[in-house]
């Protein structure tokens, strides 16, 4: 007997379902597998239909879709920023996320994106470290001690073996938030009182602020000889934290060029300046890091194809968890040019 | 007691829902009132941040994200478009649909939108009618009868006043279909045997055809003096309904000439061949019909404002009928900055 599937149907990934999907599959084995499939995507980048966010910006704060493809499945994100948000008790980013078959154009997934964009962010930022990072790196400062942090953390240990924090924001709670969660989970941490104190030392800096303005979170003279900058916080236009002449003195590694020079810490640079695409390392066709003095920076913005890699990965992961339900999303009559007739059905029934 | 809301809980309007939605408001006064709130928002068409749909095209169809905000509001429908789909029990379109609340980001709605884009779709066609159409219409030509056509007639009926309807398509089965469905609803309905014999003696025809190509289901003979053309199923490059002739004899009233431009009949012609805009003409701006001879134009593609119009519409209409279920589709955590400790808690409470 043949089983038909029910087309209108769309698996749907809740966030109480994603936490316990997160849980099952275990934090690092989700992180690593994550960054697996982000690498592989990043890997066959030139496959991807690639375009900039399309953002609706507003006074407040700022509303995106995310879309790409590649020929077989289609993805895209939508993803908030409201800085303010978090004074009235919300998210300051949240998100949402569905993959579908280009072939017949339905939704294969739907699955919120809040907690899955901080792993597949953090995934990303360990999978640039690793080609871009000293091979010895144990030590990591976190500059903003926000919702991401931890996810940084994690990912930093599950796939480079990062065991070291130094852990920095204006707000104190936030740091001891940050230490309170990552406690008993193999990291010496240190809680700093300046930003200078946090990169003393550390092989990796990670810069995750929030505020959307120009900010200078790492001056030029804290930058010492050898380091991986991370700068994850940076990613709208307006948005920086770091100070430029940094940059001048960084090899700079990036996403999406034309994405980066609008939303990343390059914008404070000519358009022409020379940066380098983070998938052409991965595929070895450029080099990543050169020397163990080189300064190296991944002005990291957030691209399609890391959210694409998110979706299918979560979606490779719902057979065997059962960890989804089914949401009546398209309208699937008998005989599709009937979609009148299925609401005349439909009435008939609650007679 | 202050109730606190759920700020993780996003309502959404299921197909089954939807359904039940419109038949509890009953078909006619939704018509109308959805008519309504797509005429009031083209009146304040000048407030709407407007942008092109956003179209992943593949060989089989197309993915598109119709994006849009008034400054308080945003909303974007998903919707594929695969002629090819009808062929494996599908819907050549499906839809969903979210609004948003621009000053914090976070979704209020998300909403099946097939049948609602079906609504909605009439629902305009029927607001440019009554501005374009002679006075006097009772008679349209239906020119495919597929998914969209009772919607239209329904649509022309309850806002118009439209009786008498003359179907055809290549597929007789399908005017058959069409006009069982519309049986009983105060039509008289005569399924003609080619498209030349359904637009004699109407007074408005509107073509909705789903081929992907170029295609003429209107030539110039066939139309007389004094008809309103609404030419609904040309909306994607490369797909348009109508005979270049006609487009010259016409006057030409559309959504939003950069799209129409690219998707709509107008495609034939140069790129700065006069138009006018619908919300012109609405506002009194413009002229819309003026006299019994003119041959009136609606090259309707589909506009990211009218979607954004029926998601507000069944919005309202949600607290009155309670036909919604609640989606968890936000991370919550009681600290906005805490999202790891939100995972950690869950994991705690799994134990």
């Amino acid at each position: 007997m043949t089983v038909i599937p029910n087309l209108n149907i769309v698996p749907f990934v809740s966030v109480d379902h994603m936490m316990k999907l997160v849980l099952k599959v275990g934090i690092d084995t989700f992180l690593r597998e994550l960054a697996d499939v982000v690498e592989e995507d990043f890997r066959r980048w030139q496959s991807f239909d690639k375009t900039p966010r399309i953002a609706s910006h507003s006074t407040e704060g700022v509303i995106e879709l995310m879309p790409t493809s590649d020929g077989t499945l289609y993805g895209f994100k939508y993803v908030n920023g409201h800085p303010k948000n978090m004074k009235e008790g919300r998210q300051t980013v949240t998100a949402f996320g569905v993959l579908s078959d280009v072939g017949n154009g339905y939704p294969l997934l739907l699955t919120e994106m809040t907690i899955l964009t901080a792993l597949r962010t953090a995934a990303t930022s360990a999978v640039a470290a690793k080609y871009l990072a000293r091979q010895n790196a144990r030590s990591m400062a976190i500059i903003g001690n926000g919702a991401q942090s931890e996810f940084q953390a994690r990912a930093f240990k599950a796939i480079l073996g990062i065991d070291t924090l130094r852990l920095f924001d204006i707000d104190r709670s936030a740091s001891e938030k940050c230490a309170r969660n990552l406690a008993g989970q193999g990291f010496a941490i240190k809680i700093c009182d300046s930003a200078e104190e946090a990169v003393e030392g550390a092989d990796i800096v990670t810069t995750v602020t929030a505020d959307k303005q120009y900010a200078t979170i790492l001056t030029d003279n804290m930058v010492g000889p050898g380091i991986h900058i991370n700068a994850v916080g940076g990613d709208c236009p307006g948005k920086t934290e770091l100070h430029r002449d940094i940059l001048l003195r960084s090899d700079i590694f990036v996403e999406y060029p034309p994405q980066t020079r609008i939303e990343g810490e390059i914008q404070q640079l000519p358009p022409d300046y020379p940066v380098t695409e983070l998938w052409r390392v991965i595929t070895g066709e450029q080099q990543g890091r050169a020397n163990d003095r080189q300064i190296t920076l991944f002005d990291s913005v957030g691209f399609a194809t890391e959210d694409f890699s998110a979706l299918r990965y979560v979606r490779s992961k719902l057979p065997s968890t059962g960890l989804y339900t089914e949401l009546d999303l398209l309208a699937d009559p008998d005989e599709p040019r009937d979609l009148f007739g299925m609401l005349l059905r439909c009435e008939a029934a609650l007679v």
